[in-house]
This record gives structure tokens, sequence and C-alpha cells, in this order.
């Protein structure tokens, strides 16, 4: 027999085996399913890593060769693995976040008629910080020329050290719903703590969650007990999937009207404040239903990039973009280097306006 | 005259202006410290960036170059942030968490006797989370045996994903309170939110708090207004300033008593769970008087280099080190692949207990 | 007199000192230019370190307060530090690589008529490696038919592990050149070492130097010797300032034509196999008259969001992007995972060809 | 029956089908052994793509659920990689620089005495650069008094800027050999492109590879070639595994003298230059058995905390330490923060020799 001969007839022995290993794959998977099931009745947990513990002694103390009891152990626990997420799936939605269908999609309405998530480019704008009627009064005409929608009107900063500015707190969200009123916007203002929740009930239309408290899960449990929209925005060293972890939280919890905002990520680089992760935003409309708004301010921390980055959160399919706008930037009590004075707003949005 | 002349020259009138400077800028701040006191005296704030823009105005319309007026207003801006820096130094402590003199230290005293700060090198150790009496118990007796002082007693576990085991809740306090009076050692347990402070009194000798909450500024106040100590763990991606002005929230709200746990920061390494900033640590013990502790546990997310990394702890100057030990940690509902064993915990000890 | 008059001239003294101050800086940054013309005679460093010690010795020596030393220190390091900007500024050009006029653009030319830098959108399109004739000519075929006009011809491949497949070296030039001689189009290939430079000069119309070769500074400058444009591609963790410093090193040497490739920072993100920086596109734009180029292959490292990516290059300004083609992705020698078919990359093509 | 009797008896079931599982996968494993002695018999490669894409898709044909197709694929390339990886372990030795037993270690003798890699703790010390003569002697005569036996000879040096001092060249390495051989030490040099090796082979002891040259396989596989030892660099964002793969390329290419140096890696900490990767060490002493050296200067970028780094070198189980010594460091001509001068460097000395 030559060498190519046997080749043959080596690799037809594995096919065989390939498909033998299947069907047990797939008995098992039965089996095991009717185990959840069981589990289900008696009020247990899926996982129970004493018994896998059990399962890999077994298998070990049979194995004879030639893997060695790490492979062994290494390729069970992947069957293990695919065996609860198999259960999981099927005695319990996957993550609400994700999408199912190719073009599931969340849409949130606010109660300014304003849509997000449909398919349409909303901005969200407004400056870093509530600092005075004027101020605010003065961007907010100017945002409402520009047909802009939902206004930021933040209160309460949080902020590295004790001794920044922490915002003008009530007085803050009376001024950001006064102004947003008179000009027909929605409010969105950034919650630090539950117990805020019933003060800011009063003021504001869209709960905003910020990068520090991304997971700070009593938070998000609670404002998955409220029937307002939350904007979550990712923490600066977040992975994609704790991001969509902490909208499950909200989600899971009871409220369904969730926006992400990606807003940069912390790495070495020095001559942006952030690195916008714009692969992140095409993986989160690929992986999730909820509409994602691209925060070109933070990621950013310079106004000179805010057109290029304004036509990328069009380009990559993000429901909208975050801009902060100041009467005046290089007196603004917090970020005066990204923050947008209103000529070079009204300059961008004539920029956005150009097809690319 | 000669081009060595004449270079001799030019640097005795750089030597002469260089004066001149100095003579300005130190009449300059001396003038910049009464205003600071007349501010205060009419309640305004010292930094007052409109006034800046002005005087940076007036300068750029003076210049008449060489120095671009980038460069003349980038100069005058590091002056303006040096006299801020003199007028809070002046008028209110710098930050409180900074060393002063070389030998400053917070010593912290805990019910049962253990003292951290004071230069001898303490153990934080248990389980991850508290699961069953019978676990914490087991642990309890082993620590105990060895002289740990301070218990982990982890009854509410921030998680990335809202399926995962939660904690236990007060039934883990409970249960992590009792095994710590029958050894005589002092609790610590995190807590996730202000409002499980009262809770937390009852059961826990030292509070703590998570990396996802480091930032959490409304917690850090409410801690500050407790008389129990803290620990403060490092975020994920907190820079050392950021850390340190968390521990300031905490201090300047009235608890000076924190400990800091540096536990790894988030890189792109693989083999490691984090990269443990051990450099960090050095800074930190040079610009704080606070303690330090070292988790290995979190930082390597492997168990297999605990050894050298409670050496390198102790090598760093550390006041201790926190290590996570379990009965089974196969079988852990957390941190499976981290936690030591009751064996290699002792091991570590008898490591421990070699001169370097 | 009141506090708001103290006030009052307290301010006007710190504008006059302000004055006075400027006055003084403008006459020393006169000198130190004369100081510069001196020591260029006399064939000196600018940069003198012993001369700067000097002078601050001088002026702790000097110092009486209020400022502390450091920050005296600090302030004219700042002061020193401009200076010598100045003097590098006047005595030699700038970095060459910078923009100086709003408009200025490298505009590169290829033999086969192509032109990148000059406001179009150009594609570099091929395999991940030259694998054999075949599969280069299918791809040619579909890369041409599309118009693209610079093509992957990888012949010698940077591998992390010493085991993997290195590329089929000089036989994978000829089998480039040959195919993309049949549809007209240029050749880029990665060059690995200065030693490769005649074999090269055979085959190559653009030289490429990939991430890991970012720094080699000995290749650097001898590409900067050789009238042919160089594809420089950004190491995977450097900056944007080490970035164009590396394009100066073949710039300086004498080579202007370079086409900077953004293809991904590394990150602890794990959803993408690179963090694409679309905001170091816009600043690279911003900063520099050379063309950019967007790696959409690499920097996502998944095949599924190429779309919005390469959307996302031509939104952000980019002078073209970069994406790997393969008639068989999954069996491809490597990069399987990234690669598109080559229906995928025509579907891409006609993405790309709609307004966004 | 009861659900505890039908969750008994369902997991029985399970347990049997693990063993028939077990039982062919042992079974294949052994006729895909076979499989790789007959292509190499055959001359073929072990790694064939296109048959296993095949194999996934008769699986795919035939699978029937309940796991999905994805996730029977997922689990056969699991199986696919192990096989692979038996075949390549039973074929050809594993990577070389992989600790095989416990206690394997490669122990490095230099021409003047020293050894490295033995257990006991060896430094690399001298300035960043060479100066002068007298600065080299100075040095070298304040190492040699502290019996440091391995100088930095450093004459070619990687600048990020081209219009950065770039070393004295062959002058440099001619007076580090000088100084080195008046003094006993052994001498070190960065070698930057494979061209200088004959020249390098004149002065230099030992070969070292920085960081930006890490990943150059040219220069890696000449050094290979070459009967010095050489001292290898890890990338500012190499992973350990890359780390690892880069030295293998130099082993597997003949040379197997190879001392690996951490010297921090790249995050977005800003207090210390880089951050050392001290977990690092710990992995890389317990994977390989090649020598592991910790740079404290690079890694730390300041001097003050140089102590406590040089203890942790010692506490982690490390062969030596690096550290740059220079007689003026506020002059030196690069690394002006880090460098030691000679009396903190006899200061560091001292405190080494303590016990921890």
């Amino acid at each position: 027999m030559t060498a190519q001969d046997r080749l043959q007839e080596l690799r037809s022995q594995v096919d065989t085996i390939n498909l033998q290993l299947l069907d047990l794959l797939s008995k098992r998977a039965q089996i095991v399913t009717q185990i959840g099931k069981v589990l289900e009745e008696l009020g247990g947990e899926h996982y129970d890593p004493m018994r896998e513990a059990q399962m890999l002694t077994a298998l070990e103390m049979a194995n004879k060769g030639p893997f060695s009891n790490e492979t062994i152990k290494a390729l069970f626990r992947e069957l293990f693995r695919a065996s609860l997420a198999l259960e999981e799936q099927q005695s319990r939605a996957k993550m609400r976040v994700q999408r199912k269908a190719k073009d599931e999609r969340t849409i949130i309405q606010l109660p300014n008629g304003a849509v997000i998530g449909d398919g349409s480019f909303q901005l969200v704008a407004g400056s870093c910080a509530v600092e005075s009627y004027e101020q605010i009064d003065e961007v907010g005409a100017a945002l409402a020329a520009r047909g802009v929608k939902i206004m930021r009107g933040m209160a309460y900063k949080p902020r590295t050290s004790p001794y920044e500015f922490q915002g003008l707190g009530e007085q803050g969200l009376q001024i950001a719903r006064q102004v947003a009123n008179k000009y027909g916007m929605a409010v969105t203002s950034e919650i630090m703590d539950q117990s805020q929740i019933p003060l800011f009930m009063d003021y504001v239309d869209v709960f905003w969650v910020g990068a520090r408290n991304m997971q700070n899960s009593f938070l998000l449990k609670a404002l998955g007990k409220i029937n307002r929209p939350v904007i979550l925005k990712r923490g600066l060293a977040a992975t994609l999937e704790e991001f969509l972890y902490a909208a499950e939280y909200i989600v899971s919890s009871g409220n369904p009207n969730i926006i992400l905002i990606e807003r940069g990520i912390r790495t070495f680089e020095k001559w942006t404040r952030n690195t916008l992760d714009v692969g992140g935003v095409a993986v989160l409309k690929l992986e999730s239903h909820l509409p994602v708004v691209v925060d070109i301010s933070h990621s950013a921390g310079r106004r000179d990039i805010a057109k290029p980055l304004a036509r990328v959160a069009k380009a990559v399919g993000a429901d909208g973009l975050m801009v902060e706008v100041h009467p005046n930037p290089p007196v603004a009590m917090s970020d005066a280097k990204q923050q947008l004075s209103i000529p070079e707003f009204n300059d961008l949005m004539d920029d956005l306006a150009a097809p690319i």
C-alpha cells in the first residue's frame, strides 16, 4: 500500500469517528436538556461545578492517552460549556440586549416626539454642565434652531477630584427643564445614585448613566424599574461584553429602553483624550438591537476633529451623536478643550447635512 | 570678538534676564496671594476662567514676537496654574492623602487588635464569596491558625452579568461575622451602594469599596461620614492620580482611615488576568501616607504565581497582601482559577516567613 | 477701600507685571536666537543640558518665595523648552511630515497611473499572503474588475512564531508582479530588512513597512534613499507622535513619498482584533500632509464589520482603505477570519459606491 | 420515579456517554498520530486547513441538533487543535524556550567569568548611552567597586525622532570595550541591524536586542547563528507569548543563550513611564528556562522608586536587574529622569544587600 493510500484509509477512519462523536454529542445534549428540566423542577442551579469536577475526575482516571489529562479535561470543559449554554438558551431567553432577528430594533419615543433607534440620526447636544440659565438658554436656542431634540442638562458632575466643580444640583435640573420646555426639547441628565431617582423623575426625560457608574449594579437595577429611557455610557475601560451586560442589568430588571453611548476607551495615546472605538460601534450595531450613539466630544477631547468624527458616527451606522456645545468654551467650568462654540456647532451641522 | 566671547556675553545677558523674571514672578505671586485673600472675603472662587481669558487676550495683543502667541499663552497658562496651586496650597490643605513628612503614616487599629499601616505586614484573606457556613468556617480556621487577622466576608458580589451568582446577601454577612468572632478576626465586606451602610454597620469592621465603585462619589462621600476603616480598591483602568483622588473623596468627607488596594490594571496581556502595577505601589507608598495592600489574586488571576507575587508585595514595601483562599477552588462559585486551596495557602505562608 | 476696590487694584498690578514679563520673555527669546546662531558657527548642539542645570541652580539660589524652588524650576523649564523650540524652528525646518499650509498635500503617482493623496479614495487590496499563482490571479482579476489599482503582493510574512508560514519569498514577488502586470495594477509588498532592497527593486512599485518594523530606523533610513513610495504601517502600540517621527526618518533621509496606514492599536478589547483609532486618522490628516489609508482588515480582525468600517474610512477623510481579499478565506494560510471572499469584496465595493 | 431518581439516572447515562466519548477521542488521536507520520513521509504540512474545512462541512451536514452547527463546529475545532498540538508535540520538540523539567535552567557563562541564570542575582548596569570616555570610566569604576560584572556600552541609540542623539557609533563601542577591559567587566551593547554583526563581534560580549526590534525576525535569525549570548528586551506592547516566540526565533536558529528582559509595558498610567509587569516575570520564570532580568530604569522612568523595584526584582525570582547609572544624570543626553547618580547607585546596592 502506498503512503497516499494509507493516508486515504486513515482519513476515512477519522471521518467515521467524527460522525460517531457527533452522534454521541447529540445524544448527550438531549440528556443534558432533560437534566435541565428536572433541575428546574427541583429548583436547583443548572451550573453545578461539583458535578463537573466529578465527571472530570472520572475521565482523568479512565484516560489512557494519547491525549494528556490536561487536553482531555480541556476538551470536556468545552463540551460542558456548550451544554450549559444550550440549557440556558432553552430554559431562559438569551441576553435580552442581543439582536435575534437581523432587523430587530429598539425604537425609543420621547415625550417631545423625538424618536431614536428607528434608523434616523439623532443629536444629543448641550453644554458639559449647566452653569447658568443664560448659558443654557443661549445654547438651547442654537440647538433648537438646528433641529436638535435632546438636550444635555447636566446638574451633577462626576469629577475626579472632590475639589472640582460638582455641578449646580437641583437648580441645574430646573434650568435645564425650563430651557428644554421653552424650545420643545427633551432633557437628559446624569444620575449618580439611586437615591436621586425621585428627584430626577421631576425634571428629566432621559436618565443618563455615566462611564464611572456603568457597573454600578444597584443603580442599574433601580433604573430597570422606571419607565423612562436610559442612556448608558461605556466605561472607560469596559469591554463591549461588559457594556452589553451592564445594559442587560437594566433591561432584565424591566426597562427595555436603553441607548448605548460609545465615548472612547482609555489607551496610551496622548493626542486624543480617549480612543474612539468605532469598530466597537459597528460590533454593537451587529450584536444588539439597542440604539447606539457616538460621543464625539469625550472620545476626542479636542474640538478640531469634531467634523470628521461626526461624519464617522453617521457612516458607521450609529443612531446619533453626542456633542458638547458651550457659548464660550475657553471659560467653561469643565471640558473647555472639547466643547464647540455655537458657530462651530453650526458649521458641524452644515457639514453633516452634506452627503459623504 | 570671537564667537566664544560673544556666546559668553549673550549668556550673561540671559542670566540677568532670568533673575529679573524671577523677581517679577515672585512679586506677582505675592499679589496673587493677596487677591486670594480678598476673594475669600468676597466669597468668590479662586479659579476665574473669565479673568484668565482676559489676561491672555491682553498678552496676545501686546505680543510682538519672537515667541508666537501660542507659546506666550502656553507659558502664561503654566504661570496661572502655578499661581492657582499656590493659592490653593495656602488657603486649603493640599490633598489630605498626600504624604507631607517623609515618615508620615496613617495607622489603622481594628477592634480585634489588628494594626495596619504601622510598618508590619498584614494579611487580608478569605474566600472570594461567602457560599456557606461550612466553607467559611473551614477557611476561617485555616487563616486563624496562621495568624491572619482580617477576613474577607463577601456577601454582595459585583458581577459582570446579571445572571451570575450575586452573593448570599445579609445571610453572608451573618456567616462571616459569626466565623470571624469564633476565630478573633475582623471582617471586611464589599459595600455596593450607600443605602447598605446601616446594614453593614451591624456586621462589618472594615468597609470595602470594589474596583467598579472606585469613582462612585456618592458612596465615597457617605463612607467619609462613618467611623470605620475603608478598603478602597483601584479601578481596573484608574490612574494612580484618580485612585488617590477617590481616597480623597472619603478623607475630605471626614474619614481618614483608608487602606488602598492595588489589584492589577487592565492591559492587553492575556496570560495574567490583569497586570499588577508594582511600580504603582511603590509610587503610592512614596506619595501617600495611607497603607497600601497588594491583591495577589485578582491581579494575577492564576494561583501558580501566588508565591512570587506575595514576596513582591513584601519587597515593594506594601503594608500587606490580599489573597483568596477556598476549601475547594475548582468548585468555587467565582474566581475558581485564582483562589488558593488551604494547603496552598499554608505553603504560601511558609514561603513568606523566610527572608528573601 | 472696599474689598472690591482692593481686588480691582491688585488685579491691575498683576496686569502690569504680566506685560513686564512679556517684555522680558521677548527680549530673552531674541538673545537666545542669537545664541543659537553663534552655536551653529561653533558647531555645537543647541540643547545644552549642563547650561540649563547651571541656570536652574542660579535661580534656585536666588529664589526667596513665595513660589517653591520646584515651581520656579518647572516654570523655567517650560521657558527653556519654548526657547529651544523657537531655535529649532528657526535654524531648521520643523518636522517635514507636518502640514504647514492648510491645503498642503503629498500626492503620489504610481507607474500604472494610480494617484494617491490627491483627494481621491484609493483601494489597496489583495490577499494577506501570496500562496500560489492561481490564488493571486483569481483575486487580481476580481480587484481589477472593480478598478483597484494597488495590489498586495506579500511574499515575506512577519509572524509571531518561527514555525508559522513565513511567505513564499522571491517566488511570491514574481507571482505578484506577473499578476499585477496582467491586470495593470501596481504591487506593494512588505520588506523586512534593508538587505532586501535590491531584490524588491526588481518587483515592487510601493515598498511596505510593517507594524513590527515601524521603528526599525536602519530600514527607515535606507528606504529614505530609494525613489519609490513607501507605505508605513503604524506600530501596534505606537503613539501618533511616534508614527509621524517614523515617517520623518524616511522623509528626512530623502524620500518624501510616504503613505501612512492606521491598522488599529492594541487594547484590552477582545471582540475586535485591534482597536481602529479613527480619531487618530482625523488627527493625522490635520497634522500631516501625507496620505493616510485605513486598514479595515487587521484593525477589526473580523469580516462582518468590513462594510461599516469602509464607510468610516471614507467619512473620516482618509485617502483610501486597505482590505484583504482571498478566493477562499477559511483555508487561507494566515488571517483567515478577516479576509473577504470575492463576493464579499464585491458587496463592499457596491456599498462604498453609494453616498452615506 | 421521583425527580431525584430521574436526575440520578440521567446523570449516569451522561457518565456512560462521557466514557464512550473518551474512548473515541483516544482512538481518533491514535489514528491522527499515524496520519502525521505518513504526512512526514510524504513531506506535507501537518496543518491542512482544506481537510479541516471538509470535515467541518461533513459534520454540519450530518448534524441534526440539538447543538447548533456553530457549536458543533466550535467543539470539533477544539478537537482539531488538540490533535494538531499532539502531532506537533510528537514530531517536533515543543517550543525550545519552554521549561520542560521543573528545575531546567539555561545557565550562561561570560568570558569574564560572570554567570547568569544559575540562581544568582546579577546586575547589568551602566549609562543609558556612551557619551565620552571620562563618563564611562567614572561609571565603570563605580560599578566594578560594587562587583557588577556586566556593563552597558550603548553606542547606537534607537530614538523616536531622527533629530535626537543617535549614539557615538563605533567610537562608543571602543570606549565601552576599553573601560570594560580595565575593570574586568563584560560589555553588552544594542545592535540595531543584522549588518552590524561583524562590527559588534569585535567589541561586545553580549548582544542586546532592543524593545523596538523584538520582532525584527531577520535580526533575530541572524543572532541565532552567532555564538555569543543575546539579551532580548520585551517589546513595549508585546504579550508574553510574543516575547517567548521572539526568543524562539533566536533559539531555533541555533543560539540557546538568551536572556529575557522585562522593561515595562505601555499602559495609560502617567506617573510611571511604563508599567513593570512583575506578574509577567513570575510567569516567564514558570514557563521558560531562560534567565529573566528586570529593567528597573525604563519600566519606572523615575529614579525615586529604584530601590523598591530592585527589591521586587530579587523577590520575584528574577536572575538579575538592569539599572542605568550616570555620573551626572541631569545632563545626560538621554533618559535623564531615570538614571541613578553614583551615590544613588551605591545606596541601591546597600539596600539590596540587606534581607527583605
